[in-house]
C-alpha cells in the first residue's frame, strides 16, 4: 500500500477542517470515530458505495482530522481530536458533541 | 428591497453551518460581525469586489448565521449567535472565538 498522506498539525487549515466536515456523511463518520473512542478498525456503517466511503475518508484524512495506518488487511482510522483541538480549540470536539447528540435523539 | 429569506432557527443544518463557514472571507466576515458585538451595519473589510461580499454573505445568511435587514440606506448584518448555539451548542462559539485569536496573533 501506499504512504499515505497527513499534513502535520501545524499547516491544518480552518477552513479545511470546516469544509471536510461540511458533509452529512462525513459527520457520521465522525460520530462514528468518537462513539468507538477514537479509533476504527475496518469499515463504518453508512449508507454510500465502498468507493463513496473511500473519497470521504480521503477528504477527511487530507483535512487532517483522520490519520490512517495500515493494520495487516484492515486499515486503521484514528480521529486526530487531540491535535486538530490543538490547533483550533472548542471546534472539533463541538462538532463530535453534536453529532453523537443528534445519534442520541430518540 | 426584496424581502430577504432567512431559515428559521429550527431548519439551521449542521452541514450547511459548516459550509457557510468554510471559506476565508465568510470566516473573516463573522470575524468581524463578532469583534463588532454580532452587529454590522454597512460593509465589511474584506478583500473581494462588491458582488464577491455580496454572494458570501448570501451564502452566510442562507445558511442561517447571518440575518440581514434593511435600514435606510444600509443593510443592517447580525450574526445568529444566540440562535445558532441554541440548535448546535459551542460550534459557532468555537469558530469565532478561533477566528478572533487569529485575528489578534502579531
Amino acid at each position: 500500500m501506499r504512504a499515505l498522506n497527513h499534513p502535520n498539525a501545524d499547516s491544518i487549515e480552518l477552513a479545511g477542517v470546516l469544509d471536510a466536515l461540511a458533509d452529512p456523511i462525513r459527520l457520521q463518520i465522525v460520530g462514528q470515530l468518537a462513539a468507538a473512542g477514537g479509533v476504527v478498525c475496518g469499515g463504518f456503517d453508512v449508507p454510500v458505495s465502498m468507493s463513496t466511503l473511500s473519497h470521504h475518508l480521503k477528504v477527511l484524512r487530507e483535512a487532517g482530522l483522520l490519520r490512517v495506518t495500515p493494520d495487516g488487511s484492515f486499515r486503521r482510522h484514528e480521529l486526530r481530536l487531540n491535535e486538530v483541538e490543538g490547533r483550533f480549540p472548542g471546534i472539533l470536539s463541538a462538532v463530535v458533541d453534536n453529532v453523537i447528540g443528534e445519534f442520541a435523539r430518540p
